[in-house]
This record gives C-alpha cells, sequence and structure tokens, in this order.
C-alpha cells in the first residue's frame, strides 16, 4: 500500500507533525486524487482533542479536500483523470440502508465512514485531507466547476454544503426571511447561499465588527441577537444556529414567525432547553441537520459554480507543522476571516 | 342584553354554582345558539384553577359546544335556524394581521378572542360552554354533520382539531408511522383520525390497561413508552405527545426516523431539555402546534362526517353543578374514558 505525506497529531491534543501514512487501494472504482488544498473545519479540532468522543490516533484530519485526478479505476465512469474534484466529510456508506437507498448516505443507518477519525468496513482507519494524496471510491467524490478557485472552494465540502443543505430542505428562497446565527466558517457561508437563494438575509451574533462583512456578503442587516429578541419579533422564516454557544432558544423561538424554524448545524456542547409554550403557541419548530448527501453536494457545488460562490479564506502554508497547531489556536478564538485553508503543496 | 342559565366558578379552584350569565348581543353577523352538549377539556381546569395565567372571574368555561341555531343575525349567509353548528376555542380574531389574513385565526398576532377567559375587542370578558346558550359571529361557528352524534361531536371542537390539524400539517397518511404518546381526551382523537387518515398507528404510554382501548381505536399496537425506547429505534415518522407530563425528548427522538418531528400538543408546565445531537444527526425536529383554523376546522369535522368518526365520551348530568367539580378530579387523576360531556339542557 503506497503512502502520502501527511500531518499527524498522534495523541489528543499532541502537535502536529509530517509524517507517511498509507493510502487506500485504488482497488476498480476508486479516484487517486492529488489534493491540492484542505480546510480547517472546527470538528477537526474537536476531534483531534477528543472533545466528542475517543479518537482514533495517529489522526490524519480533513474532510473540506479539492484536488485533481491522477489516476481512477478501471470500472470508474464519474470522473477522468486531471479534473478537479472534491471529497467532503465521508468517503462510504453501506448502500443498503434505506437512507443509503434514497440517496441519504449522511444520515447511514450502518453508519458511514467518515473521511478521517473512523473506520472502513475493512476494519482500516481513515485519514484525511490534511495530506498530499487521498484515494477515494467514485460515489463518494464530486466534482468542482472549473470556474471556481480551487483553495476557496475547498470548504465548500464541509461548511458550505452544511449550509446549503438546511437552507434547500427548508425551501429557503424568494419571498423568505432567513437569519444566520453566528458569521463564521460556517455562518458566512449560509449568508453567501440565503442570498444566491433569493432570500432576504439577516445575520444574528455578539461582533459589531463582523457588520461590515456580513452586508459584504449580501447580508441586508447585522443584528446583536440579545437586541433583535426584542426588535425582531415574528420576523423570521428559518433562523440557522451555526454556533456550538448554549442558545437562549425561547429568545430565537420568538424572532420565528408561526411556522418557522430554528434549525441547529452547529452543535453546542450541552443540553439545551426550550418551553413547551414558545413552540405550541406559534407552530414552531427547533431542528437540526447534519451536512449533507452526495447528490446535493454535486448540486451545491454547481450552484456555487452558477453564483461563483466560494469561502472567503486565508491561506495556511503548513512547511511548518506548528502552523495548524496555531491556526487551530485562532480558530478557537473566532479569530479567522473565515476559513483555514492548507496549501497542501507545502505539507 | 339577555342572560343565560351557566355554570360558573367565582375564583381560582372555586366550586361551580349556577348563575345567569350575560350572553353577546346578536347584532348582524351573530348566530345565537341553544348549546346542547359541551365537553370539559383539561384546559378548562388549568384556567378554572389559574394555573397557567391569571383568569377573569367569575369564569364559565367550555370550548367544546355543539348546539342548534335558533337565531340568525340579518347579514348571516353561513347559517340557518335549526342547523347543528359548533363553536371551538376562539369566537373572534382580529381579521387584519398576516395569519388572519392567510386563514390562520388561530395564530392571531394581535391575539384572538378565546371563547372564555378572554376579552372581546370591546374589552367584554368571553363566557363559554358550560351554559345554555352562546352567541357567536358566523365567520367563528362551524357546521356539524348530521350523521354525528352531537353530544360525542362535541370534544371535536377542541380535541378533536387540536389533534386534526397537526396529522394534516405533518402530512400524516398512507405509508406514514405514527406514535400517539398519551391516551387520554387528546390522544384517542389522535388514533382514530391518524387510523383514517391511513397511517400505521401506535400508542405510547405507561397504562397498560388502556391496551385494549387503543386497539379498539385502530392501533396496532399500545407501546409502554420507556420499553419503546430501545424497541423501536427510528421507528415513526411522527410523534405527537398528547401529554403534559416532562418529557425524555432524547428518548423521543431517538424513536423518530431521519426527518421525523416530535410534535407537542400537550403543554408540560415546566421548560424541557434535549441533546442537540439528537436533532442534528438525524435531521430531526420538536415542534408545537395550537389547536387549528376555522377552515381546518370545518374541513375536520367533515373528515368526521365521513368517517363516522367521534370522540368517546362519559355524559355528565350537571343538574347538581358539584358533578362539574367531581368531573375535573377525575380528569387530573386521568380517570375518563375519554371525555366528559356536559349535558347543556341540565343546566
Amino acid at each position: 500500500m503506497p503512502n502520502t505525506p501527511s500531518l499527524v497529531t498522534s495523541a489528543p491534543g499532541a502537535k502536529f507533525s509530517k509524517a507517511e501514512m498509507p493510502l487506500r487501494p485504488l482497488g476498480e472504482t476508486g479516484v487517486h486524487i492529488k489534493i491540492l488544498y484542505s480546510g480547517i473545519c472546527h470538528s477537526d479540532i474537536h476531534q483531534a482533542r477528543d472533545e466528542w468522543f475517543e479518537g482514533i490516533f495517529p489522526m490524519v484530519p480533513g474532510h473540506e479536500i479539492v484536488g485533481e485526478v491522477v489516476a481512477v479505476g478501471p470500472k470508474v465512469t464519474k470522473f477522468k483523470v486531471g479534473q478537479s474534484v472534491g471529497v467532503g466529510t465521508f468517503v462510504d456508506s453501506c448502500r443498503t440502508c434505506e437512507y443509503c437507498q434514497k440517496g441519504m448516505e449522511n444520515y447511514c443507518l450502518t453508519g458511514n465512514v467518515q473521511t478521517y477519525n473512523g473506520r472502513h468496513y475493512d476494519g482500516e482507519p481513515s485519514y484525511g485531507g490534511y495530506a498530499q494524496e487521498i484515494v477515494a471510491d467514485q460515489n463518494y467524490v464530486v466534482s468542482v466547476p472549473d470556474n471556481l478557485d480551487l483553495a476557496s472552494a475547498a470548504p465548500l465540502l464541509c461548511a458550505g454544503i452544511t449550509l446549503y443543505s438546511p437552507l434547500k430542505h427548508w425551501q429557503v428562497g424568494p419571498g423568505k426571511k432567513v437569519a444566520i446565527l453566528g458569521l463564521g466558517g460556517l455562518g458566512h457561508m449560509g449568508v453567501k447561499f440565503a442570498v444566491a437563494m433569493g432570500a432576504e438575509t439577516y445575520v444574528l451574533g455578539h461582533s459589531p465588527n463582523k457588520a461590515a462583512d456580513a452586508k459584504e456578503f449580501g447580508a441586508l442587516e447585522y443584528l446583536i441577537t440579545t437586541d433583535a429578541f426584542e426588535t425582531h419579533k415574528n420576523a423570521f422564516d428559518v433562523i440557522i444556529n451555526t454556533t456550538s454557544a448554549d442558545l437562549d432558544v425561547d429568545g430565537l423561538l420568538g424572532m420565528l414567525k408561526v411556522g418557522g424554524s430554528l434549525v441547529n448545524v452547529g452543535l453546542p456542547g450541552s443540553n439545551q432547553t426550550y418551553n413547551p409554550f414558545s413552540l405550541v403557541t406559534g407552530l414552531k419548530s427547533i431542528a437540526g441537520a447534519n451536512t449533507g448527501n452526495i447528490k446535493d453536494t454535486q448540486e451545491m457545488l454547481d450552484f456555487c459554480g452558477k453564483h461563483n460562490i466560494v469561502s472567503t479564506i486565508e491561506m495556511l502554508d503548513a512547511t511548518d507543522p506548528s502552523a495548524v497547531d496555531s491556526a487551530y489556536a485562532r480558530v478557537v478564538g473566532s479569530d479567522v476571516r473565515y476559513r483555514f485553508v492548507i496549501d497542501a503543496s507545502t505539507i
């Protein structure tokens, strides 16, 4: 099994170093990808630090991958050598459960194979995008439109689809008023998508210094959340929470119109509470959504190609792997506008 | 202003007595109804005891009203003398807000006029169905199909619409699996409706002695809720909570399929808690709904006429008004199968 240069963390919270890590065999339907860019997602940090569950170490994080096809297995029909492609948060699923059969692989009942910090169905650990290469089955690879800046496109593979999917599911579009709670890696994609979908889009947050960016991304207004509890009652059809902070759920529900939904894509670490009256009196919902399926991911990328939507990024040179440690510290401190992307040629 | 014999409680928790209470003026568009039957809803008890908010006393509860039209105002077009009609939980709304304009009067932004324990827009208190007569505007009166037993039809005006409306909104029908949590006044209507709509219907509860009734109402199975947390994971498209008990929200969410909804129509008095992972990992929702609008109430009654659906009731003779006090005690003790209905001729 060939190896590939990678950025590795050897234990929860350990500093990153460089190492050669094994690639998956190409097989009949594999796509061998030379990774060009790899985004740093907040969930990489949670997993590299064992904040969600016990991880598999050594770990190569990264599930916002854009690269170029360098080889394909003999039965690959979807991709050709030289094509720009992406890999997102999972690289396989059981393909047999009711959700896989419906094309909802992100909700695979067996448990899909996470791009990193998971195990392939043969038991081998999965290694992610902080590397120079990856091999993935063609059914879990997507095509990246040629007109997009490839570095800025990398975060679309997780941050992008994580916002696109619920905006589509909750039918955001013309005539709808949407608020995006939190203007970070996820939130800034939500604003760009909601605006492109034709919705009246607002940003809720606590950092007035992000107001200019919010408007640059197309939002009509940046609202301080706690003020908006009073000034924007019955205002929004959908609020998408992209933060992992504890929420004033009832305050947010009060800002929804009748029939509105508070959709969580950010994940607070602790339980949240709500007053049932807040739901019942307005036909309201508290919901959650988990990234998106492969079909929607391709649709999202095509939508981005059409509307020229990419992430706003800071490029990271990983020649010195401690750059990743420093980047993690800045992400945790909400000090990145709006996504770090590793230049894989520096790995 | 004429008066009508009524059952009155003079202070929070006070025993019921008989008194003459004022009727609304008929006006141009009023319908004067001789009340035949009036259901006892659990919310009557909450309000008569000031358990939700400070009530308006003396109070005449009752918002599950069936009767016969005895007079109509000169501009009434919808009803004729002699017709069987019903009045539900509200008797007026602002008619101008965005929800009234959309026919969603139950979510009137101004605040609709509750059938009792509210105030008409002229400031006068509203008096409800525990009486021999009521006058209501024709737009807030519905027609009761002739083939229905009128006494058993009374609870349709609140318990019925409160379940019909969310079952319709969440698109319950053939191919859907539905669980009704709690088999009381609300729950037993939910079972009858879900079955008639063609859904696979289950009951969740903690009283195995209600299993036979559940099946008689058409449910496939009566499940003990806490057991079903384990045996029925990923089982239901919709769970409707009709109880006002504190919930194991995460346990219930675990029983939902991907994309499923836990819909609250019962109202726990305290805040509820959920783990955001329970929502995000399965595209799930916690929702709530509040009775239904006038159009849906009429549709529900027509549906009942077609499918011969009524409530299962115990008739209450109120010759001695303490019968209402005793009935309240039995409702609070979940000792009624499944709704008390007052015979208004005994008031």
